[in-house]
């Protein structure tokens, strides 16, 4: 093991990292939305690395950066994303990419080892313009009329003008080639913190959870603020409140050991100070990699939903706008990252579900997929002050090189 | 006083009220902002009626409108607004200013009567750029540099610009005189069911009670929806929503008996699904006529607040932003109402306090002033469906013209 070790250069990772920080760089993190400027520029740098890896390759009709190489043997695909979301954190996508660069540089044009590391940037893998769109693309699933309809939540801008803007209109779309890839690994931050917490260092991801998202929506009375007595009121708002609080006392006691459950937004209509609202809106998220219990807490909520209909006073709708999917990681990928573990990170490593999406996901639709963690600061996430230890991240890397040799050569 | 029962013309009324209604309509109700279109027409509309009924004017610098007699005797002055709240009812400001160009109508050109009604229309009631604007200009209390910060709520456009696009830039702002009127009379719809519910007629306006309003912040740690177990969340919108029922909850065995609260606008930050919110703010609205009864929930408030921090998951910060003030009605005026109403409407009227605020509790400060209320059908306001029986709205005015009367005689 010494020698493939001493191939993985910690400074280049480092440095590489650092590259990819300074462009769109905001405070600690990086402020780079899908096809910004900053994004563009990062998988540009990316295209000029992949010579060096003994790879070649360049943007495709979708944003996705592919290097492929011409050698022999198996091959295995390796990589992660380099947009971010808005002011987010500088690892959650480039650590994933510069692991599988490092991976290619040490491995393809090593004599010794039969096959190759090639390397994918996936583009929107954040989802400014919809779901995964990029890996989707590559692994068969995005129409063109699915690209007509993709705008940017940000600003309305559609993928097409973005695309074009970007001088990508007309590429072709770069798909997954039958039977080329012995399977695709990626390395991610773990964004939470199970991994600090226990003293670990490496996660192996045993299954990416499903996503199921909700609207759910109240109906009152919209009235005046200051002539409606409060006896009868139907404010939709306070509604909305007592729902939220009712679904945080309720579901604990229905759902799996990592169940998460979140209301990210909440509209109130019309929204003035001096309106009792008429309506409501939240948007409501359950996670889990157990269908079982989607199922039971979806019941919950339906029931739920059906008293307060009873009460009569405000009505709610729940309506299910995405259906997830868990996805299983490939059991010979565990086993060679649980390996790798053990010969560079001290055996500090912990099979665990992802909460979070990742582009793993929809590669392993297509192919053997494989998932490994690095420890996240304080579990935090999405945000610019998210980060990794140096340490953790060159052990990372060193454990993901050799995973990649163990694949090679199973 | 058959006599002055003949003279108001229901039919009249009705017309100009409806006349209102087709500048701006929407569905059964109209939609006109201030300084929009259909108001500037309903403007230049009451200017053409003003000298029918002996009384000269103009839209003046801050878009009121002030219609003013040269006749001897002693002066009323009568009015509401022409302006509505986004897609709102037909009523809520121009039967009030019809009333009293109704009243102006009648009485000014009565050689038995001396005295007369003078007509205003205060500009922008309903707060698009600011509170009372209108009528706080005529009683002195906007100076020029409130008129440069003050923008519309709905799109940002500058007082400033929607002044100059309305030809107004320049033009002087009428102030009110001291002495020249006996007082100050408005008719509103009552926007609540207690005349309605009660089968009366008239309400009689004791007390316009004060709007306090608050910035209600919470403060809690953004982080990944997806890998952030449920123990360790610090859920600013949760705790929002937390805060929102307890208020519910606890205010009832605090606040007086027409005290009401409302919670007209929830964001949350970032606001987006697969994000825990790391903040949210509330706007909140105690109305009562009251001072103690205020002090004491804001007492309430804060305490609530005090235990959330105490249990440190999620900060809470309450911020007074509008600090309101009750405004009684003059007791001559209430009793002018409740003769007129034994006279017009079968003495079917009510003293009641105003949950709603009025131009009539700026004028207050600068003169006696005096409300009245017809019905609103289901009690509904500020939405299209507001509505009054035009035989509720022609008692309302045989009712305001016998006031004027009454009041100009004294």
């Amino acid at each position: 093991m010494a020698d493939i070790s001493s191939r993985v250069d910690s400074d280049r990772v480092l440095a590489d990292l650092n590259a990819l920080r300074a462009i769109g760089a905001y405070k600690t993190g990086v402020h780079k939305p899908t096809f910004s400027e900053p994004h563009l520029r990062s998988l540009a740098w990316l295209v000029q690395q992949l010579p060096e890896a003994g790879l070649a390759g360049e943007i495709d009709g979708i944003g996705n950066v592919l290097g492929t190489s011409t050698k022999s043997g198996p091959k295995l695909l390796a990589g992660s994303h380099l947009e971010s979301q808005n002011h987010a954190g500088w690892l959650d996508g480039p650590l994933g990419v510069v692991y599988a660069l490092e991976a290619a540089r040490v491995i393809n044009p090593d004599p010794n080892i039969e096959g190759v590391v090639e390397v994918a940037a996936w583009c929107d893998e954040e989802g400014h313009f919809g779901h995964f769109l990029g890996s989707r693309s590559y692994a068969g699933g995005v129409t063109e009329a699915d690209i007509d309809a993709a705008r940017d939540r940000n600003n309305g801008r559609s993928m097409r003008d973005a695309l074009r803007d970007a001088g990508l209109a007309g590429r072709v779309r770069v798909r997954c080639e039958q039977g080329r890839h012995i399977g695709y690994l990626e390395a991610h931050i773990e964004q939470g913190e199970t991994l600090e917490s226990s003293g670990l260092k490496i996660g192996i991801v045993t299954s990416i959870v499903g996503i199921w998202q909700y609207r759910i929506t109240f109906t009152g009375e919209q009235n005046h603020a200051g002539t409606t007595r409060m006896a009868i009121r139907r404010d939709a708002g306070l509604a909305l409140a007592r729902f939220c609080v009712d679904v945080d006392n309720r579901f604990p006691a229905a759902c799996g050991p990592r169940t998460v459950w979140t209301t990210g937004r909440i509209t109130l209509d019309p929204g003035a100070p001096s309106i009792i609202p008429g309506a409501a809106e939240m948007l409501f998220q359950i996670r889990d990699d157990d269908p079982a219990v989607i199922a039971r807490l979806e019941e919950l909520l339906h029931s739920m939903a059906a008293e307060v209909n009873a009460q009569g006073r405000c009505a709610v709708a729940v309506e299910r706008i995405r259906t997830g999917t868990p996805a299983r990681m490939d059991g010979s990928f565990q086993q060679a990252i649980e390996a790798a573990s053990a010969a560079f990170a001290d055996g500090k490593s912990l099979r665990m579900p992802s909460g979070a999406g990742h582009d793993a996901q929809i590669l392993s639709t297509v192919m053997p997929a494989g998932m490994l963690f690095v420890p996240s600061i304080g579990g935090i996430s999405h945000h610019w002050t998210e980060n990794t230890a140096d340490a953790d991240i060159v052990t990372g890397a060193e454990v993901f090189v050799d995973a990649c040799r163990r694949l090679l050569a199973q």
